[in-house]
């Protein structure tokens, strides 16, 4: 086989064959296949398209890339979450505690931030004493024990992603459905669960911005992680501003706490709720999702989530008092506050504007070595639909570093949209595909 | 500029501006762009097409990615001649004594052959003692002198389109207009001429199989030439056979001197006195086309190109004498016949499939470090339309490696088609662009 005709083949708009795509993805993860041949590849499936059977084809020859992680020493069926990535997205913290409370096993492998979405290893690490690398055995066990354990993701894992990623940031080939699909689903199926709850956000602060191609990025991801065995569900979630209202790192992880006390945003409580009832379902501790959904609520009001993400941060080495006081937290030492000039109705959020001055407040990192600071980060202290008055803080930026927090405090009042109308709302929860 | 940025803009179908284009070709000629957004940009361009002033812009940027050569020491207008490739193009050795005993001066760059597709340079070290590389000074002596000079290309000309073309080869990016327009006329405006013929190869044994992007190509490469303030004229010619008889080193040479002895095959004959006819009215020697074509006729009739062919091959040091005496000339060590299977028409001679079979002789290279047999080669003792017996000699494989030359028969056999009805015989000159 050779790439110069399987890229020909594509260019003329033929399917590939599943050799074919091994073909490609094995060379091209050893090396053999060299990166501009890749990215001639890459912007003819831009272009030609993938049907389903290609991509999942080319999903199962990524997963294989790497280890395939077995999950076999947990008992009970275990059930994986994944957000396609938005801004405030702190759903993990809660999630996992939730579907844990109502007895689902959670082995779960996550990322950290990059660019303008933070990533929830680096949230995770802001609680004093937490590790986020653990060995496998410390990994079951804990799973076994208290039911939930988030660990960073291991290179070993679809390392064909990981390399193909990297090359679509840098040839404007990230936008394509089928290569989007395989980069999730590759993942998900290394990483050993034996159900899928896909949060697929959908908005201006989001990969996909309109409903249509979020609906049919959630239909693909659904039909492979069912052909690959593995019940898949996707919920269709807004992202069209900020989800809740803390942004960073410290301040993100409290704002989980505070939701599993029954305290927080109605977006993140609803949002959870669903995410967690349908984990509960998938997982077989429900009939149907409805009733997985109520079980949830009763974990959450009870307490018994709290408990549990109490037990979870001990088992990973963190300090589990925490939860209870702030204080522990990395404090940041800079504040700036975001004013309205005028008054009306906060009828935008740009979300992704929100996670540019988070990351620039000193919360993110632009590349994978640059340090982040865990204290800093942004409180919206308006969200779209509420009424300001010239002068009310909108947002409070925060941070170690002076500079950092006035220019990212900058940033983050241009993505506020005062109108003198009330905006539409939609729901947090568009619709569920399964 | 941002590279990610110009990759994205012409992939979403817009128009590069010709800052966004001097900055990919800039940066790529000096390492500062990689391989694999260069080869996105061209997928990219694949798929959306450049318009007439990208396309000039494109072949601006290449043409002044190196040197620009400075002809003005030679007197007189300077015609260049340019073939998009074929098989057993031995046409510059024709055209340019021709040519330079009408007065007008040639002094050209010519390349080596690659694949299938033999090159002048080659053609011409089979001459003994002929030098293919001359210091500037002595080529431009030698135009003045002589008439007439071919020498091998410098890497100084245009080096974004070698690296470009190289990257083109390995990423299915060849066959675009645009891309194979600016890759040809770079060089050629870099070359320093100041009017260019172009003969635009149309068939199976060429880039442009069909006559209608043929067309195309050369209306192109006619604008940007006339754009770029140099006289260019294009000529399609056919090329579903392989041109005249031999196709080779020595053999084509051999074939070139024939011809301007009058002996030539038909097809060559009536090309070489077109193109050459074009040139000398390019080139002011005549007031219209057909009356340069009666200069070359006339010095092809009196034996003056002949000398001229002589004396050029005296001041590159080669030996003139091989005018008369082939014997001079590499001589093959072991012969192959390739026998006519049935008896009827030759309907057809893929001329690719003899490029390859030359090639796979010895005549020919697969990479460019590969040493070449000058005595190899193929020569056809029947073209389409000739009446063959079962048994008759439809070629001659020749060379002195004997297995190669073997293995190269059973190639050049498939190459014919033999059939019962005589086939339709179009024109060796399809079209004059100007």
């Amino acid at each position: 086989m050779n790439m110069v005709d399987i890229i020909l083949k594509k260019r003329e708009g033929e399917k590939l064959s599943p050799q074919e795509i091994q073909h490609f993805i094995n060379g091209y993860t050893k090396g053999d296949i060299p990166d501009y041949q890749a990215s001639a590849l890459l912007m003819a499936i831009y272009f030609q398209g993938m049907d389903k059977e290609e991509t999942y084809q080319l999903t199962k020859a990524m997963k294989e890339s790497g280890d395939v992680v077995d999950l076999s020493a947990i008992s009970g069926i275990k059930v994986d979450k994944h957000s396609t990535g938005g801004v405030g997205d702190k759903t993990t913290l809660v999630v996992g505690p939730l579907a844990a409370a109502c007895g689902v096993p959670v082995a779960k492998m996550s990322g950290r931030g990059l660019g303008f979405t933070g990533g929830t290893v680096d949230k995770m690490e802001s609680i004093p004493g937490f590790r986020t690398t653990l060995e496998e055995e410390e990994f079951m066990e804990l799973v076994n024990r208290v039911g939930l354990s988030v660990i960073g993701q291991t290179a070993h894992i679809a390392p064909a992603d990981k390399k193909l990623y990297a090359l679509r940031d840098v040839t404007a080939t990230v936008d394509n459905l089928s290569l989007i699909t395989a980069s999730i689903m590759s993942k998900k199926l290394a990483s050993g669960s034996d159900a899928i709850v896909l949060d697929v956000k959908c908005g201006n602060g989001a990969f996909m911005e309109n409903l249509e191609e979020a609906v049919e990025l959630a239909k693909g991801m659904v039909d492979i992680g069912n052909a690959d065995g593995k019940k898949t569900i996707a919920v269709i979630t807004d992202m069209n501003q900020p989800l809740g209202h803390a942004v960073g790192n410290s301040n993100e992880v409290i704002e989980a706490i505070e939701t599993l006390k029954g305290k927080g945003p109605v977006d993140i409580t609803q949002l959870a709720l669903t995410l967690s009832g349908i984990m509960i379902y998938a997982g077989g501790h429900a009939e149907t999702m409805e009733e997985g959904m109520e079980k949830a609520k009763e974990a959450l009001h009870s307490g018994r989530a709290l408990e549990k993400l109490a037990s979870f941060i001990e088992g990973q080495g963190g300090d589990p008092a925490v939860v209870e006081d702030y204080s522990l937290f990395p404090q940041p030492t800079t504040y700036q506050k975001v004013l309205a000039q005028e008054s009306g109705y906060v009828t935008e959020i740009q979300a992704r504007s929100i996670g540019l001055a988070s990351q620039h407040s000193g919360a993110g990192r632009e590349k994978k070595e640059d340090p982040i600071d865990l204290s800093a980060g942004i409180i919206l202290r308006k969200k779209v639909g509420d009424v300001v008055a010239k002068g009310d803080v909108l947002a409070e930026v925060s941070g170690r570093d002076s500079l950092k927090v006035r220019l990212a405090a900058e940033e983050a009042a241009k993505a506020f949209t005062i109108g003198p109308a009330a905006p539409e709302l939609g729901p947090i929860i568009i619709r569920i595909i399964d």
